[in-house]
């Protein structure tokens, strides 16, 4: 029942990801009389896709935590509760992202060695051929836990690099710290000691810190930092995105040059345009906790929910929660021995 | 000595300053046999610039506290201990930062009330027309204080308005804190609280929370933050331009078709660089201690140099430090005031 689109687009993206996975049951959670009328209209395998009701559900607009609270049966409560039971494996909205990251928070939990979840984005870079298949890195956390301790910003490492391994099949994927230099002793208290924390790491790739600029230029794979700087950041690079495009139109009036030129470059400006906007890279995981949530973004359409719904099935089909645990089990023994050999 | 074009550019912009402001003398530190063989080959004002002898200087990729250790001698120190005797009244330089900001933290006192300086930067906004003459936003802090508390961030507030007024002959600048929320509850501890406090000031025109998305559209005139985030969000600035001139390079040798396009486009293309490459505003205002301190870019030229003399200048006449020590002044009055009703 969330995002721009909904139900319409959501429907459709649920429908068509019944045809594309074969292994997946998908469960629509919302107003059933709504959802039902809808789904017999698309094209769907009719064994993988069912409605289950809710009786409301949290507008894009609400206050998370205010909604939740008058609407106990919203639909992202529910749907988060059906996967607390056993119902369902990973949860996917494009609502609103406050109320499902409370809704996540409420009825599932943490991983064991995970204090704070961290909601994790895409977002593009530079292309890099050879060197590096995707143009994408990974940031998090954009704004589930605004303040971070050195603990939680490795904690943060570690998940990124597990959802990065298994979403682009990279091995290593080349971890960084977001801070004002490269040097080790640079940025707040908490990122010096969790860079400290993290050179120690045999488990992961971890390539020092990243400053500013390294985030359009694709440095590293998975850009750790806290929910503030994080969401900043993200919400930066969309801002600087809209910025290009308005300043092409405003060229597009301008001069009749200028408006050749444009159409000769209009591929050119629409691979600049891709490139800069991350909105279409839409799914946004939340981690750290027992199931993944996948949170496609509120303007997504048919093929985006259809992508957030293979990104979770890839999720659950690659065990991600369980890697994530697996790591912070060996981080917390090798900290142990440590510990006991100083001693 | 310093900057990436020293000591020829410096020497020639000082000398082309000698010659603009007929009310201003130019002090050169640095090695006086260098120096003085270059400036009499320029054209200058010779009862405005003279040469004070420094044995020693910083280099540019030099670690600041080491390197002001080792050199007690370095011209930095030494121009900065000049204003510091009143032989000087303002302070400018292209070379290490950190080293500059150092040096005047040791030579110079901090102005009544202000407990942390802070470095200010001036990045390019979208072209605003009739609404806002300049397209420019002048961001803080941007790296001299890592972690601000509340009481910092006001500050930093007042010290940015104060400057905005004087340099953009902006009346009434429009003051924004940097959170990952428009509402008042978003954000660090630090940024609510210091929300509360701007909220209650007359003396300013805080216009409450901006986000990343703000940044580039220029919705504020001066933006707040922590010298962390501030460093994080300038040089994103940078990157994200030479992204997008990378990009427009791959474009020019791909296809026949774009590189006519781009032909065509230059002229936008350069202003959509211009607007994008903060690096030409160069001056950087250090805010906060009893003298002022402008920052100009390392790969600053002889222009550069000239305009940052300049807006140095202007800091003085439009006396800059006192405007900021008088609205310190008054937040204090009106803080016990409203103690003093409350008791």
């Amino acid at each position: 029942m969330g995002g721009d689109h909904a139900p319409d687009e959501i429907v459709q993206g649920a429908a068509e990801a019944s045809l594309a996975l074969t292994s997946a049951e998908i469960i629509l959670v919302g107003d059933a009389s709504v959802l039902g009328r809808l789904l017999p209209r698309m094209r769907h395998d009719g064994a993988r896709v069912r409605v289950h009701h809710a009786g409301s559900h949290v507008e894009m607009d609400e206050k998370p935590s205010e909604a939740l609270a008058a609407k106990p049966d919203a639909s992202i409560l529910v749907a988060a509760q059906l996967v607390a039971n056993g119902e369902g494996d990973a949860l996917v909205s494009a609502g609103n992202t406050g109320a499902a990251v409370l809704a996540c928070a409420r009825s599932w939990p943490l991983l064991d060695g995970v204090r704070r979840a961290a909601l994790a984005a895409v977002y593009p870079t530079e292309l890099r051929r050879g060197e590096k298949d995707d143009p994408f890195s990974l940031i998090l956390d954009v704004g589930a836990t605004i303040e971070a301790t050195a603990e939680d910003l490795v904690t943060f490492a570690v998940m990124g690099s597990a959802y990065a391994k298994l979403m682009s099949a990279n091995r290593r994927p080349r971890v960084a710290l977001l801070s004002n230099g490269s040097e080790a002793n640079k940025g707040t208290p908490e990122v010096i000691a969790a860079h400290a924390a993290l050179v120690e790491t045999t488990e992961l790739n971890f390539i020092g810190n990243v400053e500013g600029l390294d985030i359009p230029r694709g440095v590293a794979d998975v850009i750790v930092t806290s929910g503030f700087v994080g969401n900043v950041v993200l919400k930066m690079l969309e801002g600087v995105s809209e910025t290009v495009v308005r300043l092409a139109r405003y060229a597009h009036k301008e001069r009749l040059a200028w408006r050749l030129g444009l159409l000769a470059l209009s591929s050119a400006i629409d691979q600049l345009k891709q490139i800069t906007d991350w909105q279409q890279y839409g799914g946004a995981p939340l981690l750290g906790f027992a199931h993944p949530f996948i949170k496609a973004h509120g303007r997504s359409n048919a093929r985006a929910v259809t992508n957030a719904v293979k990104v979770a099935h890839k999720a659950l089909a690659g065990n991600l929660t369980g890697n994530i645990a697996r790591t912070m089990a060996e981080l917390d023994e090798r900290t142990k021995r440590s510990q006991r050999s100083e001693k």
